[in-house]
């Protein structure tokens, strides 16, 4: 009898399988004896003990009867499936939805954040290293722990975790809301995942701002949704350029992305106007409002809806880091029963421990002592940037300040879109990570752009990262 | 000027919605003046300060502008919005997914589990209470904390909670599988949502086991698929009852759920036969493959598993507890980077700090010793609610004796189904809840049973509560 072991784990598991395989293959035909476990073990170079517990084990599994006296004998256990190997070659088709899925995950084989070997990444969305916040949510997670919950979540989210962030949303972005309307995501991903299905059959049209975060695209072109992009200019969205009919359209109205622009008060009432005669939703995605450095936040859209159309989405992947996954909407009255469903459906609730900490870290006031601590960190770096900016691009960039965030855009004044190629390639061999506009684009923009997040390094490091951008552009050419 | 302060949080906030709202309905024109800070303030009883402060506010927003000595106007901020107020009138309508979804929440407002005022409460699902694994979980999130992780996850998972869970599953499971093949999910619900969309058109046909889970068949019906029963006997699964036509069936051969029976080899062989004859996929749910006293653990189905067909869901709410909210798929290889794109479309990953401690509570040993901890006290409380129902019942149950898992479904031998659900309400009236076969069944089951979890409760308290029963079943006349 020819046995092929695999390698793989313990010699008995290995013996089982192969035994397994042959029987289930037909290469060991029902009602045939197996070798003595004395015979085998030598043939195989196994100790007996290793082939007997086999043995028992296939015949406690059905595949072996043993006969006292008389040996092992392989069962009939029905007409085998045929011995394929495992493959890559699909046994049946993926829904378009995967198909849809897998256009987007670019080839990766895991998508995620790529680790690079760059000496200066200014990549958006890395977060604001903070040792005081590392141990300050140590604690908090500690905390938590000893009066750990193990039952079923609140699917909806932790009550207490909801009413701080009401309370939060009332105090700071003006959107006066009731724990009851909070819904607790798995980040921003998640909101605009389960608005899709909540709100969109496939087919219908959904308005992105042009450029927009790419996040939210794939969401809502995975489920088979047509996006139609919205012109946006130096103060955000064009109203005048929605789209004569659409379902929903995202908005960034705080701090548009990635272009940075404040959305102005009568865009904003036109916006609202747009959606009431449409009958559209509109997501209001807040996805940094916490960070605004000059003259007082402006109230989040939210606080101008008179008819329960705007769902606003709140993150702590940016405030506190992505690593959370917590997130949150704020739903309409009519909205908020289907969005909590939906929520249960896909997954039961967020896990209980980290939504118990964050609650605490926000009534303890240590949240907003983050935020403050943060806010000044990341001003100081926006200014290192703007300085070296300024010092080592000069006119070869303009700049969009908009006095918010953890990123600049700058638009390459004297460069064509296969300059600004050539500039990131160049950088990156140079260990500078660049990361252009045009990905969050859906037509090609006018100029080409870069998206500079300034959270993840000290002053001191993206004071050299603009010195050697400047050196970047010169080598190149633009400057 | 009339002004109606809502009387939620800061006077000064109050006073912004108020004059905004008036502003947005037309109530104050554009181009008006507003009063004097200081005669605003004593109209309001406010202090000066806060109105000035709320002007101020407020041109900061572009609804007012103020001009030197002449006051603050009300610019022209378009029209506005009518002024509906937010209400549960539905300003579009919801998608058919959503529509779905609704009628899977039973009425109730929030999802999850209904907190009972109870004495004994033999509900299905509710965990094992034990002090030694929270002391042990505390230590195992504190350890995480310090090596915490902020930046987004690996959103595959992450990979040394992967390697642990291949380990175990080829140890404990019979499952060979590789790290590149598991998917870490919220939990099996999420494994079911995810493979709805990866594998599923709506109109699709699942095959689920009758009875079954039913928050797999929640998550398949709202994506629109249509769900068809399969007779389940006390072999489980009867495969000469598998409905001729389906893209895929979900079973569960290691303890069938709720019934507890396990599927024979021979039936096994037939499933996966079947499965190839249809291309369909299998997902095999091994949801408390965990706990087995008595016998060895057979493998699982996805052992035999020759041409990569099975998708292999096990979830760490049973082995461990709910509120961790992790599972994962094992996934075969053609499926693997849909699902890993599709999970990362849906959330972009599991938080790190939970999939840390658990990979350290695997590595170490930890969650092995407190499988065999959680196995003898599951024994004994198994071993409690079976002679209670011996002494207490007798012949009015017939008890399916898995040796498995953290429930036993009791049918109920002199009963008719409004019996059983007068016994339910009884007993629910003498503190002792009981929860019958009914809602995991497509078809009405023949007899009516009873789905008893014994995992929540001390061996006295089920003594107690088969007593209780007993009395329950006599007061009724049933017995």
């Amino acid at each position: 009898m020819y046995l092929d072991l695999d390698g793989q784990g313990a010699r008995y598991a290995q013996l089982i399988r192969a035994l397994k395989g042959a029987i289930l293959d037909g290469r060991i035909a029902a009602g045939a004896r197996l070798p003595a476990s004395r015979s085998l073990a030598r043939e195989l170079d196994l100790s007996r003990n290793t082939v007997l517990a086999a043995y028992e084990q296939l015949q406690a599994e059905g595949f072996l009867l043993g006969r006292v006296g008389s040996g092992s004998f392989v069962a009939n256990v029905g007409s085998a499936a045929p011995p394929r190997r495992a493959s890559n070659v699909l046994i049946a088709p993926l829904s378009a939805f995967a198909r849809r899925a897998l256009t987007h995950t670019d080839g990766r084989r895991i998508p995620g954040r790529q680790h690079l070997d760059l000496r200066y990444n200014l990549q958006y969305g890395l977060p604001l290293v903070n040792p005081l916040l590392a141990s300050v949510w140590r604690r908090e997670v500690s905390r938590a722990a000893e009066h750990a919950e193990f039952d079923y979540p609140d699917a909806q989210g932790l009550p207490a975790l909801r009413e701080q962030i009401c309370d939060y949303l009332s105090r700071r972005r003006g959107v006066p809301t009731a724990a009851e309307d909070v819904l607790i995501v798995s980040g921003t991903q998640q909101a605009f995942s389960l608005a899709a299905r909540v709100l969109l059959e496939p087919g219908d049209a959904v308005v992105l701002e042009d450029p927009h975060y790419r996040g939210a695209r794939q969401a809502f072109t995975t489920h088979g949704a047509h996006a139609r992009g919205c012109r946006v200019d130096a103060d955000g969205l064009v109203p005048a350029a929605l789209p004569a009919s659409a379902r929903l359209a995202v908005v960034t109205p705080s701090h548009q992305f990635p272009t940075g622009a404040l959305l102005p008060l009568a865009r904003r009432v036109e916006l609202l106007d747009w959606a009431a005669a449409q009958r559209a939703w509109l997501i209001e995605d807040d996805y940094d409002g916490e960070f605004r450095y000059g003259g007082r936040p402006l109230a989040a859209l939210k606080s101008l809806d008179r008819d329960g159309r705007v769902i606003y989405i709140g993150s702590f992947s940016k405030a506190l880091f992505p690593a959370l996954r917590l997130g949150y909407m704020v739903l309409p009255a009519a909205l908020r029963d289907a969005f909590v469903a939906a929520k249960w459906l896909e997954d039961r609730g967020n896990n209980s421990l980290e939504q118990a900490a964050l609650a605490h870290l926000m009534s303890s006031g240590g949240f907003e002592r983050h935020l403050r601590r943060a806010a000044l960190a990341l001003r100081a770096r926006r200014a290192a940037m703007l300085n070296g900016l300024a010092k080592h691009a000069g006119d070869t960039v303009e700049v969009v300040d908009s006095n918010a965030g953890m990123h600049l855009t700058a638009w390459l004044t004297r460069a064509n879109h296969g300059d600004c190629e050539r500039l990131v390639a160049h950088a990156r061999e140079r260990g500078l990570g660049l990361y252009t506009v045009a990905p969050y684009c859906m037509k090609p923009p006018a100029r080409p752009g870069l998206v500079l997040g300034y959270a993840s390094l000290p002053p001191a490091d993206i004071e050299a990262a603009m010195k050697l951008f400047g050196k970047c552009l010169q080598e190149i050419g633009l400057r």
